[in-house]
C-alpha cells in the first residue's frame, strides 16, 4: 500500500509498504483523512528515535474487525496508546502510561499516513452523523487541549494565558472558552489573532503580557522563549502547563521554581468522548484552522507547509478505496 | 552587638554591627537559639546576592514591642517573610509570595545569627511552655516541612520517597508518618539511616529504588543526581515535589516530563501552627537530629561543621544578655 515514511532524518512516500492485517480485537481502518501535528514534525527531527509510518490524527472506516464485526463500515476515531493491559500502570487505569505501550504513529506501531491503519477495537470511537471528515479528524488533538482541564481546576475568576496560537494553542482556547475563565493568547501574527478574535478570544501581544499576573499558563508553542515567556507570567503558586513536546534538555531555574512554589503540569493525551460531544453540538468547530489538504502521495510538500511559521492544521487525504 | 555576617563568599563574625531598634508593629527579639540550613550555606555561595546578618531558624524572647507591649518577655519564633501588604499576593492572602517581601536573613532584611533580630509582630508564634528552645528552634524548618501536605494530598496507600536524609529530608519523614502513607528514604550514610530507623522509618539505598514505582517523590538533597533519581522513581502521572533551593540552571528534560505527564511542585515556606502543635505534643521529636552548638563567636566554624557530608542540625547559640 502507499504510506508516508519517516527515517534518517527525512519524510518520504512509500508504494512498497505491507499492507496491514488484523488480528482477533483489532480493526482495519482505511483512513479517510488525516493530520499533521507538531509531534510529527518533531518525529522527523529525531523524536522517539521513530522510524516508520507516522501519523496519529485521523478519521476512517473501519474495514475488517476479527470477532468484532459490529464496527466494519463504521466511521472512527481512535486513542493512540496501544496498552499491554497487565502491567501496574495499566491495573492502575492509566493504560496510557503503559510502561510497554504502542504508539500511533510515533512509538512502535504503524501510524496513520497511510492507505489503512490497525488499531485495537478497544481504541476506537464511533464518530456521530453530524460531524464531518474536517472536524473529526481534530478529535485527537482537541482531546489532547481537553486534558489540560482534566489535569487543573481551571474556573471562572481564574487568569489564563496560552503562549502559541499554532494548531495546539488554538484548539486549546476554544475548550478553555466554556470554563468562563480570563483568556488570553499570545500571537505574533495577525491571521492566528484574527482566527481568535471570530471566537471571542483575545489575541494580546508578547509586549502585552503583564509580569506575574496570571493563575495558570499553558505553553504550547514548542520554543524555548515560550517556556520562559509561561514562567514569566505565572503568579507566585501558580500553575505552569507544558502542552508543546520539546525535544531535548532544556534549561530551568529550579530555585525559582521552589521561592515561587510554582507547579508545573505535563499533559499529553486527552479524553476523546468529550471531544466528539464538543465536535457534536458545535461547542468547538476546529474547521477555520484548516490550512491546506495534500495528497497522501504529496506528504512530504504536506510536512514542508506544516513547518511553516504561522501554519496551522495540514490535512492529508489517502486516494478512496 | 555581635552577630554573623554574609559577604563576598564567606561568612564571619562582626562585633559593631548596629542594634536594631524595633518600630511600631516590630518587636525586637533576643536570640536564645537559631539553626543553620542548606539555603544558608548557599547564600555563602551567592545565592540570592544576600550580604548581612544571615539566619531564619531561630526561637528567642521578645524584649520589645512598641505598641504590643502584651508580647514583651514571651519566647517566641517568627515566620520569615515579611510582607507589604498592599499588593496583589498580599490582596490575595499569599503575603509569603508578596513580590516586595523580605526575608529574615535572605532577602533585605537581618537575620538571626545575631544577639537580637527584628520582626513584625504579625510574624510572631508563641512557643508553648512544654517545648524546650532545642525543639522550638526547628519550628521553621518542620512547618517548611509540612508545606508538602498542604501543597499535595499525600495519604495511605500512597508510595513516597524521599531523596536525601539530611537536615530537611529527616524532618519531611517524620512530618509525613501521620499520613499513613509508605514511606522510603534514600541515604547512603549509616546515621541518618539509624535515626530513621528509630522513628520506624524505611531508609534504602540508591540502588533498592525501583524506577516509577512512587506516586510522589521528595527532592531534598539538593544536588542534581537527587533531581535525577526523584525524576527516576515517579509513576507516570506521579508528583515531584522540589524542597531544595538549588542554586543556578538545571538541565531537564522537558519531553519527558510531557509524556509521562509528571506533576513538579515547588515547596519553601510552611505553616507554624502545626508546626509547633506537632512539637508540643511530640508528634516530631527533631532534637536527636541536632548534631552540634556553637557560641555565635563561633559562627564561621559552625558553617564549616554543617556543610560536610552527613551533618544534620547545627546550631548557634548567642550570649544571653
Amino acid at each position: 500500500m502507499r504510506a508516508a515514511w519517516v527515517e534518517d532524518g527525512e519524510v518520504r512516500v512509500r508504494d512498497d509498504v505491507a499492507m496491514p492485517a488484523p488480528t482477533a480485537g483489532e480493526a482495519a481502518i482505511a483512513v479517510r483523512l488525516a493530520g499533521l501535528c507538531g509531534t510529527d514534525l518533531e518525529l522527523v527531527r529525531g523524536y522517539a528515535a521513530f522510524s516508520g509510518v507516522p501519523g496519529h490524527e485521523f478519521v476512517g472506516t473501519v474495514i475488517d474487525a476479527p470477532g468484532a464485526m459490529q464496527w466494519v463500515g463504521r466511521r472512527v476515531v481512535g486513542e493512540i496508546n496501544v496498552r499491554c493491559g497487565e502491567c501496574r500502570e495499566c491495573r492502575a487505569g492509566r493504560g496510557n502510561h503503559c510502561g510497554k505501550r504502542r504508539v500511533l504513529g510515533i512509538r512502535r506501531l504503524s501510524g496513520a499516513l497511510a492507505e489503512r491503519v490497525i488499531l485495537p477495537v478497544e481504541n476506537l470511537h464511533a464518530v456521530p452523523d453530524g460531524v464531518s471528515d474536517e472536524a473529526a479528524v481534530f478529535a485527537e488533538p482537541l482531546a489532547a487541549a481537553l486534558a489540560i482541564q482534566a489535569q487543573v481546576g481551571i474556573g471562572a475568576g481564574d487568569r489564563v494565558l496560552i503562549v502559541g496560537a499554532g494548531r495546539l494553542g488554538q484548539l486549546i482556547a476554544r475548550s478553555l472558552q466554556s470554563t468562563g475563565c480570563e483568556l488570553h493568547v499570545v500571537t505574533r501574527h495577525a491571521r492566528p489573532r484574527e482566527l481568535l478574535a471570530a471566537c471571542g478570544i483575545a489575541g494580546i501581544a508578547e509586549d502585552d503580557v503583564e509580569y506575574a499576573s496570571y493563575d495558570v499558563t499553558i505553553e504550547a508553542s514548542g520554543a524555548e522563549s515560550g517556556l520562559a515567556l509561561a514562567r514569566w507570567a505565572l503568579r507566585p503558586r501558580g500553575t505552569l502547563v507544558l502542552k508543546s513536546t520539546h525535544h531535548g534538555d532544556r534549561s530551568f531555574d529550579f530555585a525559582l521554581l521552589v521561592v515561587d512554589e510554582i507547579t508545573v503540569v505535563g499533559s499529553r493525551c486527552g479524553p476523546f468522548a468529550p471531544a466528539l460531544h464538543l465536535l457534536q453540538t458545535r461547542g468547538v468547530d476546529p474547521t477555520p484552522l484548516i490550512d491546506g489538504t495534500f495528497a497522501l502521495a504529496e506528504t512530504p510538500a504536506a510536512f514542508v507547509q506544516a513547518a511553516r511559521p504561522g501554519a496551522l492544521k495540514i490535512l492529508v487525504r489517502p486516494p478512496l478505496l
